[in-house]
């Protein structure tokens, strides 16, 4: 043990010490995607298992544990999304459900998923809302009794589940399981889930679209980390790919799910992808700090090269694109599409609040490319750049959407 | 993130520092069960889940991360073991698994658990054997295809999950979940298992035995740590524990495990609960470990008064008491009893690896009770007091023995 000490002491200063009120047991931890991203050179030399040059596989984690930049303080943004869903989620089940046709059989567990989970903290009040409304159905209907539910809690490989599993509702109604892999692909058994869910996660990619990282490529795209005020090319390139990624999950869940199952997923949006200069959205925000790290690098405080070859893979649809992949994909109907109007943007009141966000969410991915000496200056830049700019300074010129659509499984596999 | 380091640098002297010939983003983790036993006073005063004299949940884990002390880079000796029982346990399945029985509807998933599978790296290649031998028996008898294996892989929630799931073998067959929780209660839905597996953890307590830790108790356990060579109204305390425990045990695997179900169990026991003086077990090896700690508290290293409140919450079985609490329990039928002769001994060849070997296991539980700050020299006197004694020089002395016991889950529920 003196040996992790040892090493951890390595990494540069760390001068910083917060009093804490929350409980030291969570707060110290490391998280493994924070440690990966320090460690990103030796681990490039030592592990034979991960090629140069491609991205570690859940590189993308949230920030885990409890601290000041983790995740678990950093999302009520996501919650607020979760209790304006809730009442549609609910009603959806009440409705929509056919549970004789699930339980056709004498199987008499219910298993619900959630793609994306993070440390949990926003997937248990949503798995409540889940089970909750089953329950309100299976009473009204006086159909089933003893019923068993099992809840997978599925993120990256590099997420923080000893968080997670350490977070659970102790008085939970369900059997807990954390499914590790990205959920691009299948994680779980041939007809095994019942109810699959994911909030504020569809918005990521597999990866970052290979030509925008490609100096020969026209759609390289140098001096910018997204496609927002990008070339065509590199918009292009980051539509293609999230085509692609929903059709690779909504595969992998049309296997997974039995025929009649739900799925409800909240997928963080824009209503348009033209541009405003008054209005702002997620993707535009994320330009700002590709500027903050331009000035860096300008600053001589980073290179060039690294901005050059770092891009975020993330991607933030329009509903009318949304809906033409799930309908192209024909395992699925839709049975209910909502647009919620941005519910979290006013929790995210001043700048630093926002900084602090966007810190919890990308710190793992940005420390990966540009170490963790420069995180504090980043976030402390992008704060004051958003303070700088009039449009930034009220919440409500913040125009991103969130996408509630609910998905029956037709069966026709 | 600084906020981790300053802390970790907080824990005393750290000047220890391995080459490491491991990927450093493993061996540099700090696992949550260390990390609660270093803040053991702070834990107790700010969590207010965790009671004041109760053991917390999970505490008993083993030691996580690959570094030096780890299960992982320690637990050859349990890997022997499974190599032993893998002609027994491929012959069971292949004879007496009955998938007709177990697949009456149309269901085409197989799920296996590994109760107590710390972080993974016996467990993998138990999963292997196991797997091999249904695919073998499905094949002979040309029943199903497209069979969907789901393994749940359980260890307590302090375990060292993010190692788990880093640690999965990449091109395995099957859909991996982790399920955090003590294996003595249910972590699985109703009639969910087709395959339940345990090795070397079920002679884990779930708890240390009241009467031993109770001043005013006949069984109160004073200068020792376990009930070698104690009183025996210690020995019958635990040994009521050890009733109860599996009991609870198996009650929770008969909900679980459907009609026809198998489970196969590897229990580290002892041949007789006499002693000798010319031969060893594990239980005899745990009284010398307790003899160092009073000879530290004799020269003032440590307080006795923490000696004799800790205990440590393990128990070693003889097959006649494990079959009779098995008969008892009714839910299950015995196909199968085979004594394995200590077939992990001889990996343990010098008193140095035993010493190795002791505290990956029992490290995090020792930290918790006396700090962390004592623990090299306590397990260097250990490997001298192992040394000194003669009968100990020779590994053919140890008499601890595995039982491999196979059930089949009759039904009668």
């Amino acid at each position: 043990m003196s040996q992790s000490y040892a090493m951890l002491k390595c990494y540069g200063s760390c001068s910083m010490s917060y009093g804490g009120h929350r409980p030291r047991w969570m707060s110290t931890r490391t998280t493994l995607s924070q440690k990966v991203a320090h460690d990103n050179e030796e681990l490039r030399l030592r592990t034979p298992f991960i090629a140069l040059h491609k991205p570690v596989e859940g590189l993308y984690a949230m920030n885990g544990g409890d601290g000041l930049h983790s995740y678990a303080q950093n999302s009520s943004h996501q919650r607020g999304v979760v209790d304006v869903a809730k009442p549609i989620i609910q009603e959806e089940i009440i409705i929509k459900l056919d549970i004789e046709q699930l339980y056709s059989t004498s199987q008499y567990n219910f298993r619900i998923a959630d793609f994306g989970c993070s440390t949990g903290h926003n997937s248990f009040p949503a798995i409540q809302i889940i089970i909750q409304a089953i329950e309100k159905k299976i009473e009204r209907e006086r159909q089933l009794q003893n019923f068993d539910y099992q809840v997978f809690f599925n993120d990256q490989v590099m997420n923080d589940f000893n968080t997670l599993f350490a977070s659970l509702p102790p008085e939970r109604k369900y059997c807990a399981a954390g499914v590790p892999g990205p959920f691009h692909g299948r994680l779980l058994p041939k007809d095994s889930l019942h109810f699959a869910y994911s909030s504020c996660a569809l918005n990521w990619l597999s990866e970052v679209p290979k030509a925008v990282q490609d100096r020969t490529s026209r759609a390289w795209n140098e001096g910018k980390v997204h496609y927002t005020g990008a070339k065509k090319e590199v918009f292009d390139a980051y539509s293609n790919q999230y085509d692609k990624d929903i059709t690779s999950f909504l595969n992998a869940r049309a296997t997974e799910v039995v025929s009649g199952g739900l799925m409800a997923f909240l997928v963080p949006a824009v209503p348009t992808f033209d541009h405003s200069e008054t209005t702002y959205t997620t993707p535009t925000e994320m330009d700002v700090l590709g500027s903050c790290l331009m000035d860096m690098a300008n600053k001589g405080r980073l290179s060039k090269a690294k901005v050059d070859s770092f891009n975020f893979p993330l991607y933030f649809t329009i509903p009318n694109e949304l809906k033409a992949i799930i309908e192209r994909n024909n395992n699925f109907s839709i049975e209910r599409m909502e647009i919620l109007n941005n519910p979290g943007k006013h929790s995210l009141r001043s700048a630093n609040e926002r900084a602090s966000y966007l810190r919890a969410v990308f710190e793992g991915l940005l420390v990966n490319q540009f170490g963790s000496g420069i995180m504090d200056e980043l976030f402390e830049r992008y704060a004051n750049k958003l303070e700088e700019s009039s449009h930034f300074l009220d919440p409500d010129n913040e125009k991103s959407i969130i996408i509630l659509v609910l998905l029956k499984c037709t069966g026709d596999k």
